[in-house]
């Protein structure tokens, strides 16, 4: 807490980065002045105003909270980056490091040798080492596993035995236990020893003997309880517990759900192995709503955005390979029906447009049933009645759009038939879209991928293939 | 908490929804046996039979977390969701409203009549009220508000005044506030007189007499403090304050970063106003992740999943009409160059591939560059060096997809000439989506719009239309 004393309003953060931009702007002049100066009083004093600039900065830094140093950071090309990185005090390291993006932390790790990793990984708890030990030289790792006590080199192979997106993999063993069998007063008295309590400590965890859970103690109900009570009279009994293989997704939503703080973890004897805190419930929320829009789009990763040009390529070119295979098999249904083009060159101008739309309303209905999905809202029998309300909605936009482009069609080309084979493909496209918006997403979930990932390229390369094939098929049959 | 009791597992949910479909499928079974039977008797018994069934039911709903419930109807087609909507008991009507989505909602509003939605709304709080009182019929809202004392009248204005997405229309006004001039001592005794603190207390605000913000002093703080101190000596003075105007997506990285569970709400002159917590900030975080995709896909808002086919065209229509004039601005461009299809037809199966990878990669940019604005990581300096990286981007991916295309049209059409046009035609399409990629956002971002809406559908009619037109530019003036 004492960290963020001088961040009083949350405007601070912009201001901030543009102070420390501006000082290393002009420690940058400055440098460039120094360059070009030959006189060495002259050089001496520039130096000496540079070195001031630096003075300030670090004491700028040295106000700032680590998860605004972390801010700043990622806003800085990669030189500044590392000037104020290196400026930054040695045992916050740690904890900056944990808060920057994956790729903005390679450039700092690497710009970093094995004993300053070694210092800045013994200053975590285990399992913030675990949530950095990927990133880590394995030589470094296995130094700072040396210094680890034999409990906390078990925490942490815990930690990293968890699968990503785990309740294991983000809760904490910051708990605070209390025995069923004590009284609030003396409750009250063991805090009292302890400096601080814990971050997001709302609550006690109750245990007996062997560790088994047996409920939780609010603060907010030892605060108000009468202190002669024992503990087992004034704790919950049944609260929501969480298991380390619980998906975090689930957790998450029983944090919303039931607006927790911080919930228990425990193992299949019941016993409490850790705690959950909504602050790492509120990080893997953005942090996965992020990854599922980075993989909307293709990008296999977050970017760091002064990333080099190759870094880039190598990060998106998958999904371009993926999309210019659709793209190919397109052109190659095209392909196949250049005949019918050539006598009717109208055909290639209007094709577009029945792929396009396809396309578009193809992708509202996965949108729409992939959240469903997500939300647990789509049970068995109903699947049959989303796919007659979808088809429903198809006729419908088939009707509206589809009849529109069919009297546009008319009129620029003055052909009836153009225009209701226009009408008709239209129509057929969107059914064929709502069919496969239901289907694409259905059959993800029935194989346990994840829907969200992936869906929409499927969906295009449908309605992108099957609407030139649609309407050019019934051109050729019914117009050349 | 009480309402938890039998909540012990998060698998539960599913399981929760199951027994209910359960239940409604056998009732609905017996319902069809009675209306089939003529025999009196029977007729009598089944209705027995029927009665145990929702009997049973309502029992498993005032089991079950009025969260859990919300997540039950939302699942539910309509006519089952009312029949359980009207066996859930009438004082956990308006929590569970708060709950459901808003298409949910509008249909269990529309179940009811005024008296039973004035009942409603006299129970919940104003802050809660304020969240509700979009979707009641407005006699229904002014009925409540006569009921209202001064103060909560004040406040529900209060509430009302506030734009969506701002902290004043997040905030509730459950706090519990200390003087500084009071000893610890004191404070605990006035807590003990409360029967229980409001949900996510965390820590007391510590006012003056005119209400301005001291500090605020952290339960853990008071907890392991000693009593005889002052509550000025103890607290912590300055912490994160948010103010009613700031908003709400500053307000959850303020929460994110700085892992808050609640922060003080003050007033242009450090009055405190109301607070705002964790639980709040999650919400809005699901709900407007989970808005922008639905606007991404041209989605308007949320849509029952069971809705009238009739309501989801409502929802889709506005979107796939500008698919569609851009679709046909498309069409246009290539209906001018219909001559040159006419001439070599290989066009006409070619020129959606270089529209198509133009769009995939403009979109890659723009959802970097939408990121890295949201996280306000892209300074007025950056903007030319993040262009020139994506422009380089741009013409390496001209060279590999589109050298690679090149000869694919060259093998297929054996036309050295159209080959290197399709080379040249998808790298400059690439570097026109680089620019847009960037332009687009900066733009958006300029005039003060948010960039993550729409431009996807901006950037596809550049990729579209620009691509037709480069690669039919160029084939008419070098192949035609």
């Amino acid at each position: 807490m004492e960290e963020l004393a001088t961040r009083l309003e949350i405007e601070d953060l912009q201001e901030n980065l543009e102070a420390v931009q501006g000082l290393l702007a002009r420690h940058k002049q400055v440098e460039g002045l120094v360059a070009r100066q030959e006189s060495p009083r002259r050089e001496l004093m520039e130096q000496l105003v540079q070195k001031l600039h630096l003075v300030e900065l670090r004491t700028r830094l040295d106000k700032l909270h680590s998860a605004d140093i972390a801010y700043v950071l990622e806003a800085l090309p990669l030189n500044e980056r590392l000037l104020v990185w290196h400026l930054v005090k040695a045992e916050r390291d740690g904890e900056i490091l944990l808060e920057v993006s994956d790729a903005v932390r390679e450039t700092l790790i690497a710009s970093m040798d094995s004993d300053e990793l070694v210092a800045i990984a013994e200053t975590l708890e285990t399992d913030e080492l675990a949530d950095l030990a990927p990133d880590l030289p394995k030589e470094v790792l296995a130094d700072v596993v040396q210094s680890l006590t034999a409990e906390e080199r078990a925490q942490l192979r815990a930690a990293l035995s968890f699968e990503e997106g785990s309740v294991g993999a983000l809760m904490d063993f910051d708990m605070v236990t209390v025995r069923d069998d004590v009284t609030l007063e003396a409750v009250t008295r063991y805090l009292r020893r302890m400096e601080e309590l814990p971050d997001h400590t709302d609550q006690l965890f109750v245990i007996d003997r062997a560790r088994k859970l047996l409920g939780t103690l609010p603060l907010a109900r030892l605060i108000v309880s009468d202190l002669e009570l024992d503990v087992s009279r004034v704790m919950v009994p049944e609260a929501v517990k969480l298991h380390p293989d619980d998906s975090a997704q689930d957790a998450a939503s029983a944090f919303e759900r039931y607006d927790l703080v911080s919930a228990p973890v425990v193992d299949a004897f019941g016993a409490l192995v850790g705690r959950l805190t909504v602050n790492s419930v509120v990080d893997h929320i953005q942090e996965s709503s992020s990854e599922t829009r980075l993989a909307e789009a293709g990008l296999r990763e977050e970017e760091d955005i002064f990333a080099p040009v190759w870094n880039s390529f190598k990060n998106r070119w998958a999904w371009l390979a993926i999309n210019l295979v659709t793209a190919f098999i397109a052109s190659r249904v095209i392909g196949a029906f250049e005949g019918s083009i050539e006598k009717l060159v109208a055909l290639a101008a209007l094709m577009p447009i029945v792929a396009g739309i396809g396309g578009n309303s193809g992708n509202q209905t996965i949108t729409m049933i992939v959240r469903a999905i997500a939300l647990g809202q789509i049970q068995g029998p109903y699947w049959r009645k989303l796919l007659s309300k979808e088809i429903g909605v198809a006729l419908l936009n088939g009707l509206v759009w589809g009849g529109l482009l069919g009297v546009i069609a008319f009129v620029l080309y003055s052909n009836v038939a153009l225009g209701a084979v226009m009408t008709l493909a239209m129509t057929l496209n969107l059914v064929l879209a709502a069919l496969m918006g239901v289907a694409v997403p259905y059959m993800q979930a029935r194989f346990g991928k994840d829907p969200a990932v992936g869906s929409s390229v499927i969906i295009t390369a449908f309605t992108d293939s099957g609407g030139f094939f649609i309407f050019l098929g019934l051109a050729t049959l019914f117009l050349v």
